[in-house]
């Protein structure tokens, strides 16, 4: 037998599995991925930067799907960033149980970096202070991937039994219009945008 | 000997371990909750109803810790809603792991339901329309839990190994003041309840 066209064991066939076993129980190892790869932990180590590359593995992975090319120095703003908050959004609504762990450790990968690079320029020519740029990128993240994680939740969040505890909270719940996630994403999004251009004006007085 | 006092085995408990489960591995296992508790998994079912009860029994644990009085319509609501969100941010940021378990599962539990009953007729005392409440709230918690889990974060969340790569977030990352989590947060804040009351005097035209 000649030998596989396929390597038996490579980065990509590590990061698929990883990202397997986060969108199924929310985190990985690196012996429970050679073990679903049924090849030996030091084999998969061999591949990797440890368990910290696989997480870079992953976040770039997830982070393909965001489309950078929306963060467009040509265009207003506004119309860039909303963009890339939705296409963002979109990304890891796809992996809602990725996202803690993406979220608590280093941003490390060479393409994600340049994704950042392409946000931070984008601000910097719309007039942001430099000192306001990653506090803008960091809002505008926390509301993104809050925001994701509520797609992944039910459509009936709430459950109530007994509505005469809540009357105002059935009310309220009755009265919801449909695709409740993207209403509330866009709102914020929309107070996120007005922030941003409130600060802008400010430094013009 | 006595029996002793403390029941081996109650609610208390099982929640107390769950939590320290979520926080070490992100979930927990009704079998290892009573593996923890040197008492076999069908004991554990005897005292909760099912992992679903657990679940809610760790909401409430965990938003025990909000301070809903703030919650108090006497108060102008910005305000209201302002300490709300800070103090329900604080009490998630304390166990960021359970964030993903408690936004993807119904909420259930009385106390935490009593909750929203008080932030939904803080709004409509306000004068905001139903339909437009819970997307309000569902906006302001993506935001809040985002930022909680930002918290969690390492305060040196982007690492450069090649600056000249991407050289304008590298000048961005320098020029970040200190507590750059709470200064993300109270201006995603600040964007929500200027969102709100944008909606609130539209209302009126």
């Amino acid at each position: 037998m000649g030998r596989p066209r396929t390597p038996l064991l490579d980065r990509e066939r590590i990061t698929t599995t990883a990202l397997e076993l986060v969108d199924s129980d929310g985190d990985f190892s690196v012996p429970r991925i050679a073990k679903r790869l049924g090849v030996q932990t030091g084999s998969v180590y061999h591949h990797v930067d440890g368990r910290d590359g696989i997480v870079e593995l992953l976040r770039e992975r997830v982070a393909e799907a965001i489309d950078s090319a929306t963060l467009d120095p040509g265009r207003p703003w506004e119309a860039s960033l909303a963009a890339w908050a939705r296409s963002y959004r979109a990304a890891f609504a796809a992996h809602p149980r990725a996202i803690p762990l993406l979220m608590t450790s280093p941003v490390r990968a060479p393409r994600v970096l340049r994704q950042y690079e392409r946000a931070v320029t984008l601000l910097l020519a719309a007039g942001f202070a430099l000192a306001d740029v990653m506090p803008l990128i960091i809002a505008l993240e926390n509301m993104v991937l809050g925001s994701a994680l509520d797609l992944a939740a039910p459509e009936a969040m709430w459950e109530l039994t007994d509505t005469s505890a809540t009357p105002a909270l059935a009310r309220a719940l009755d009265a919801v219009p449909p695709g409740r996630a993207d209403r509330s994403f866009e709102l914020a999004l929309a107070g996120f945008l007005a922030q941003a251009e409130a600060m802008l004006a400010a430094y013009e007085v």
